[in-house]
């Protein structure tokens, strides 16, 4: 009988599958339709953020030297403008978290800390210039790389798009993975009523494959050489690579290494992982095909650790 | 002005919004299309696992009394049977992992640990019976409860309904979130070309929103009572619930609580968490509303630990 000559580490194994991963091709999407979505450019902002100098809390935008010694017990008197005009030297105007400060303001005064007084305003703290203000740019200066080619699109990474209006993104295409389960045994699931042994890896491997990539699952293949080649041969036409299970050992009806050699090259076979040690990797026509394991506790295994 | 009076504890604010939970409707789906949805029923399984005592490993079925007595220096010789027949004493079957072993034998000896002579057989080891089996019934018993109400499906959970031929599921339906934001200066990030303040937070939380419901982003209302309850009331009319931003706070221009509280009831308006202290939770006509702050990480971190 035929054994595992040699079983190289997940390690080796990773290093492999990683040397021959290649970038799909790239398209354009909506900011808001790239979550999960690995990023094809370096995004740089195109305004700054914030995009004025603003408020950082509700008050009054003044002169912050205005307010100097001023104390809960020695209130600072200043004249409060209505109007979004420049202001002067001992004026103040009312303001809102992130609404832009009037020209010739630097600072905020915390509401909590003034009184009005009719047209007047009582300030009972000081406050430095600049504190309580946002200024242009502080966040994000335009120019700015924001997020890095290959990064993975999460929520938190839309908002950042959004705040930059940044309306578009170019992403790399999903990939589309093709599934086969091997096994003259196996029936499949979604048919109700079945009994006997379901093809449950075309399943379980279609969801996991989902957050990666396209799953496209092609079905059940039985355990003869040519079959096999020819379904390698058909997925491989339509996908941009191939998970198959089952038939990935050394026993009798186990052709599934022999067929990805006897079609392109197979780069390992055996790996140091239980489960999931016959486990093999491909490729053909340059494309990539895993050859994992027919028992689904090591497929699943097999599939965590190295796709 | 308006402070918050009484902060209440995270752990509080979630036991309000829990309290309220409900579930929505229900649907009946294929297993595959049922990934990270929430279970309805108790799926209980309709079959056997394994449906017959099957091979646990390439090997010969064999009683396993048979071979007692093997060892590397001194071989047990049986016959072989090439046809899949109640087997007898000193008789051994070619088995494939996963296939059912044939009646009469009652263990697997290991491909490594035998020798084919002819028509007959040596084996090299000893196997008790049992040995490299898996029983009928011994991973799932028909009846057994396999997965239960509420359970989030991932990806195995999918396998195992595969496993047992459940071809179709209950599940909840995604309850409809309706997403509003609130504030004047705001600009949709959508719209190519923009400077100004973006409205990040529709975007964060649909990306948020789509892990455990179905966002609809509602958009940009203005910073006015009036306007801010009529789409309330819309969004109510359309969605299961709603997630609003921005004016959530005790400011001049804060209305999102009172507007809450005049359509419904308000459970609770403020919480120590920071940022996202003016976080609120409300109850209209029976649907929940989130009144979260406007600062994007205050929204985000309200979002994640409440909705």
């Amino acid at each position: 009988m035929k054994l595992f000559r040699t079983l190289i580490s997940v390690d080796e194994a990773l290093r492999t599958v990683l040397a021959y991963a290649k970038r799909t091709g790239q398209e354009e999407l909506g900011f808001d339709d790239a979550l999960n979505r690995v990023l094809a450019e370096d995004v740089h902002s195109p305004v700054d953020s914030p995009p004025f100098d603003r408020a950082a809390m509700d008050g009054y935008a003044i002169r912050g030297e205005d307010s100097f010694g001023a104390s809960p017990t020695k209130a600072v008197r200043l004249r409060i403008r209505n109007k979004r005009v420049e202001i002067g030297a001992g004026e103040g105007f009312p303001i809102q978290t992130g609404m832009p400060i009037p020209k010739g303001s630097n600072a905020v005064v915390m509401l909590e800390y003034t009184k009005e007084r009719g047209s007047d305003l009582e300030l009972f703290r000081p406050v430095t210039p600049g504190k309580n203000v946002s200024f242009i740019g502080e966040d994000v200066k335009k120019g700015d790389v924001v997020l890095k080619e290959g990064r993975v699109l999460r929520a938190h990474d839309l908002g950042m798009l959004a705040s930059i209006f940044k309306s578009t993104v170019r992403v790399y295409k999903r990939a589309k993975l093709g599934i086969i389960s091997t096994g003259d045994e196996l029936l499949d699931p979604s048919v109700a009523g079945g009994s006997g042994i379901a093809d449950v890896n075309s399943y379980v491997l279609t969801a996991l494959t989902k957050k990666i990539a396209d799953p496209r699952r092609i079905g059940i293949v039985s355990d003869d050489y040519e079959s096999i080649k020819t379904a390698i041969s058909a997925g491989l036409d339509d996908c941009d690579g191939l998970l198959t299970t089952g038939g990935s050992s050394v026993g009798k009806r186990d052709f599934l290494a022999d067929a990805v050699s006897d079609l392109g090259v197979i780069k390992f076979h055996g790996v140091a992982i239980r489960p999931g040690e016959p486990t093999g990797f491909g490729i053909i026509k340059d494309k990539p095909v895993f050859v994992l394991p027919g028992y689904p506790v090591a497929a699943i295994s097999a599939f965590e650790m190295l796709v």
